[in-house]
C-alpha cells in the first residue's frame, strides 16, 4: 500500500504545487488532486470534451473561467443552465454587485435588489436585460433549435468574456435544456407574441446525440448537476458508447437519492459512464474547486507545452 | 418568550399528533410542524395550490402520496421533472425493485440493471416504457405546448394511481419545464422522425404564466428545488402578485449559493414570495418529511370534516 | 427481486403505520424503517443497549424522549455531551425558549439572551444552573469518576423528567467523556478551588470497558456522532466482543472523512461492529428521525405486549 | 455597491493570486478570501492565536500543515481531539495508507486494517502505538492536567514534524479536553493500572482560562467543530473578553443546530466572540481550504518580509 505523505505548504507555491501535494492525502485534497489528472489526460487527449454547467456560477464569479477554457478550446459541447446564460448576458453590459447572506430580503424588494446568496441583481440590469433580448432575439420564421437559438444570441453580443459569445467564436454547440425556466425563456415567449420566433423542444436531443455518436473518446466535465449533468449523460445513453474520462464538482451527497448528488459509479449500472472509466466526484463549493482544477491543469499543460496562450480574448 | 415543551412519546399515536408535539420542539423538528400548519392552512382555504417535485420522488415510493394528494383535489398545478414521469409511466405496467447502493455497477448493467441510489430498474421495463411511449405518444399536425402533450400522455395511460393520470383525471395541468431532458424527450424525438410531434418550447410559459395571473391567492410546496421549483417561482414573477404561502422540503443548504438550497427569504427580494406571505424551509430528505407533512395535514382536515375520503382512484 | 411498494397515506394513520409503509420504498424513508425494525429487535431482545447522544437535542426538546427511554428500561447505558446534560440540568428549574435563526446576536447578548440554532436561553437560568451547581456538586475527598459524579448529580435532581434523574432512578450509568468541555465542567473547576472535588480523567474507562466485556450482545443508537460515539465503540474494541446492532442518525455524510458522518461499515474494519451485524444510518435532522423511530418501536413493543407502560415517571 | 469581479485563471498563479482572485466572486470562493484577509491580519497582529482541530486531518495529510504552523509560532494555544494525537504519533514511527472508501470493511478486518473513509490503518502500526505509549507515558505519583501530560509526551517524541513535538519545542500548550475518548486515553488508563499516572479532569480549565485572561487580544482559527471548539470559546466565556477575530473551517451547517455547524455570529449572542469582531466561516472539506488558507496567508506575509523561513523543523 502507499502511504499518505503530509502536505508541505511552501510560501508562494503555484496551485499546481499545491495540488500535487494533495494527491498523496486523503478526503477532498485527494478528490481534487485525482480530478486535475484525469482533467490533464483529457484536455492532453483525444476527447470530445462535455461542460455542463448548473449553480448560479456566472453570479459567482466563475464566467471567465468558463469562457476562457473555450477559447482556449478546452470544451467541445457546454451544456448549461439558462440562468447562467442569462447572467452571462448582463454582464455582458451590465453588473452583478457583492452583497450578503444576511439581508433583510423585503427591504431589498423596495429598493429593487434581488439576491443570490451573497450576490446582489439591481432592477435596471434587469430592465437592461429585457430591452438586449427584445433587440437581439431573431426574428426567424423556420422553427430552430435551442442550439441555433444560442447560436444567434452569442453572435449578438459582442462582449468577448461572454460565454455565449466565446462559445460562437469557437464554433462549439450551447445546449440549454430547460431553456424556458428562465429569463430567456420568458423573454423568448414575449417576443414571440408579436415576432416569428418558434422553438423545438426537442429538436436539441438530435443534435447531441449526433455529436456523441461521433465521439471515439468523451470526455465530461460536471458542475453541479441538474438538468445540464442528465441531459449530456442521457445523450450519451442512446449511443453505443459512453463516456471515458468523467469529473463532478458537487456540494451535493448521494444519500439523498437525486441525481446531482448521485455517483459517477451509479452511471456506470445505466451505461452512461464506461465501467473502465477514471472518474472522481469533488464534494464541495465549486467557486473554490473548479478554479482550483481549471488552474492547476492548465498549469500542467503550459509545462509541457500544450497551453500556448495564443487564444483570441 | 414561549418556552420548548420537550416533545412526549406516545405508544400508537399518529402522525399529526407526533407533528403537534413537534411544534414547541427546536430545529427540524419545529420547521416540519410550521410546514404542516402553513399546509393545513393551504390546503383550507382558497388558494391556488402549486406542487413542484423534483429528485427521484416516484422511484422511492412517493407516487401515490402525489396521485392521491391530486385526486384529493389538493393540487391545482403541477411542474415536475420528466424523469418523475418516465418512472410514473414505468409504475403503470412495471416495477422498481428494492436495491443498495452498495453495489457492483459494472456488474449490474452487466446483468441489466440501472441504480438510482438503493432503487433497481430493469432494462426490461426500460423497454416496456419504449414500447407504450411508440403507442401512446400523438400523432398530432399542430405544434402542441408541452402542458398538452403531458395532458395527451394521461389519458392514455390507465393506472388511476399515475400522477399523469390522476392529473388528467382531475383536469390540472402538468408542467415539465425541461421535458428534453428525460426519457420521454429522447421517446418524443425519435418518435417525431417518422409521424407529426411538435412541441414549442415557450408554450407552457403562457400557460402558467396565466394560472399566475388568475390566481387570487397563491400557495406552493416545493420538494427538492431544481427546474420545477424556479418554473413556478420565475411564473409568478411576471405577475404583479407573488406567493402568499410557501413550503419548501429539501436537502440543500444556502451556502452553496444554488437555487434548490436558497432560502424562501431569497425568493422575496425577488418579488417571487409576497413580503408578508408563511413560508418555511425543512431541510431534510423528502421521502421522510414529505410523507409526514402530507399525513399530519390530510389528518387534521378529516377531523375538521374538510376531508371526505370521497375522491375517485 | 422485491418490489418498491408506493407509499400509501391514510389521513389518522399512527406512525408506525406510516413507518411500515416506508419500508419498501426508498432512500431515506427505508432507512428510517431499517431503524425501527433494528431497535424494535434490540429492545425486544436480550441487548446490552447503549444510547449515544450529541447535538443539542435537550435544547431542542428531546429531553422527555430520552428520559422516557430510560425510564422504560430501554437504555442500559448511556454515553452524553456535556452540554446535553447542562441543558437537562436547566430544565429541572428552568427552560428554554422559542427563538429564531434569524436573528441580531449583538443583540441578544445585550438583552442577556443566548443562542441556539432557533432556541434561546435567558441568562437568569444559567445563574439559576450556575447556583444550583454550587449547590448540589459534591464535597469528596475521594477521587471519583465521570459516571460517579453524573450519578451523584442525578441523585440531587428531583425533576423526574430529568435524564440525569431518570438515570439515577433506572441505575444507568451516563458517561460523559468530555466532561471539562461544558459549563458542568467550568462550574466543577471553580467549585473545587475552594471545596474537595476531584475527578479522574480516566476513571470512567474502565467502567465502560467492565460493561461491554460483561454484555452477551449489544446494540447501540447513535445520535448525532461526536465524541459519545467513538467513546462507546473505542470500549468495544479493546474487548473480543463487537456490536450486533447498530443505528446511527446524524446530517453529517461520510465524504468529509470525520467521524460523525462514517459508516457503520466503517466501524466494521475497526472491529468495532460485528461483521454479521444489522445495522443502519439514517441521514437526517434527529429531531425528527429519532422521535419518529422512537414512537412506532414503542408502537410495536406496545402491540406484542412488550410495553406495560407501568414505568415509574 | 461593488462590482462581482470576474475570476480569471493564469496558468502557474500563485495560491494567493487565486485567493486574491476570489476575494470579489460569491459564495466559498469570497468566504476562502475572507478568511484569508483575517488569518492575514491575525498573524500580523498582537493576537494570542488559538488552532482548534477536530476531524481526521493527521490522517487526511495535514500533519506538517499544522506542525509547521506551530513552528513558525503561528499557534498560540492548540485545542485537538485525542485521534488526530494518536495519529500524529503514529507517523512519527509509522504511517497511514492510501485506501478507498468502497472497501469490504469485513475484509480489511480479516487482513488487519482499520479504514477511515479513504485512509487505511495497519494494525501493526497500532501495535507500535500502544508499545510505544506504555514507553513513554510517564510513572509521575503526582496528579497532572491533561495539557502536562501532553507536554510530557512531545518531550519523548523525536520526529520533528510531530504536532505534539513542535509544540512542545515552540512552548505551547495542547489542550485535549475529550482525553479519554481516543487510543491515548485507552493506553494511559491501562498503564494506570500498574504504575503512578492521574490526570485530574477539570485542571486544563483553569490553565486555558488563565490564558485567555491574560490575552490582550485574541483570535481563532476552528477547523471542524467538536469539543475543540467549544471548549476554546467556553474558556473565553468566562472572561470579560471576547475573540477578535475568527475563522471557522466546516462542512457542517447551522440548519442542523448542532455546535459544529453553529455559525459564528451565534457566538456573539453567547458573549464568545466579540460584537464588533471579523470573523467568516468557510463551508467546505477542510482537507481543500485549511491548506489553501494557509498557503496564501504565509505568501502575503513572506512577500511583507514578515515570514522569514528561519524557524527550526
Amino acid at each position: 500500500m502507499e502511504t499518505v505523505h503530509q502536505l508541505k505548504i511552501e510560501p508562494g507555491m503555484s496551485v499546481d504545487a499545491l495540488v500535487r501535494g494533495m494527491s498523496q492525502c486523503g478526503f477532498g485534497a485527494r478528490r481534487l488532486a485525482e480530478a486535475v489528472a484525469i482533467y490533464e489526460n483529457m484536455l492532453s487527449g483525444d476527447f470530445a470534451k462535455f461542460l455542463t454547467l448548473s449553480g448560479a456560477m456566472v453570479p459567482a464569479g466563475m464566467r471567465s473561467v468558463v469562457s476562457d477554457l473555450i477559447r482556449r478550446r478546452h470544451v467541445d459541447v457546454l451544456v448549461i443552465t439558462g440562468a447562467n446564460l442569462v447572467h452571462d448576458i448582463i454582464e455582458s453590459f451590465g453588473c452583478h454587485c457583492l452583497g450578503t447572506p444576511e439581508s433583510d430580503d423585503a427591504a431589498l424588494r423596495e429598493s429593487g435588489v434581488s439576491r443570490i446568496y451573497d450576490v446582489f441583481l439591481r432592477d435596471e440590469d434587469f430592465v437592461g436585460f429585457e430591452e438586449l433580448m427584445q433587440k437581439i432575439l431573431p426574428d426567424e420564421p423556420k422553427t430552430m433549435s435551442g442550439r441555433e437559438l444560442m447560436k444567434h444570441l452569442g453572435e449578438q453580443i459582442s462582449d468577448p468574456k461572454s460565454i455565449l459569445r466565446s462559445a460562437y467564436d469557437a464554433g462549439i454547440p450551447v445546449f440549454c435544456p430547460a431553456l424556458p425556466d428562465s429569463m430567456i425563456g420568458l423573454q423568448a415567449w414575449m417576443y414571440s407574441q408579436t415576432r416569428h420566433l418558434s422553438v423545438d423542444a426537442f429538436a436539441d436531443i438530435k443534435e447531441i446525440v449526433d455529436i456523441c455518436y461521433e465521439a471515439e473518446k468523451a470526455g465530461i466535465v460536471i458542475i453541479g448537476g441538474g438538468v445540464p449533468k442528465n441531459f449530456a449523460l442521457q445523450s450519451m445513453l442512446v449511443t453505443p458508447k459512453s463516456f471515458d474520462l468523467a469529473i463532478q464538482l458537487t456540494t451535493d451527497t448521494p444519500e439523498n437519492g437525486g441525481l446531482s448528488g448521485a455517483t459517477l459509479s451509479e452511471a456506470i449500472s445505466w451505461g452512461k459512464i464506461s465501467a473502465d472509466a477514471k472518474y472522481v466526484t469533488v464534494y464541495g463549493d465549486a467557486t473554490i474547486t473548479f478554479p482550483m482544477m481549471v488552474a492547476a491543469t492548465l498549469e500542467r499543460l503550459e509545462k509541457k507545452g500544450q497551453e500556448t496562450n495564443e487564444y483570441s480574448a
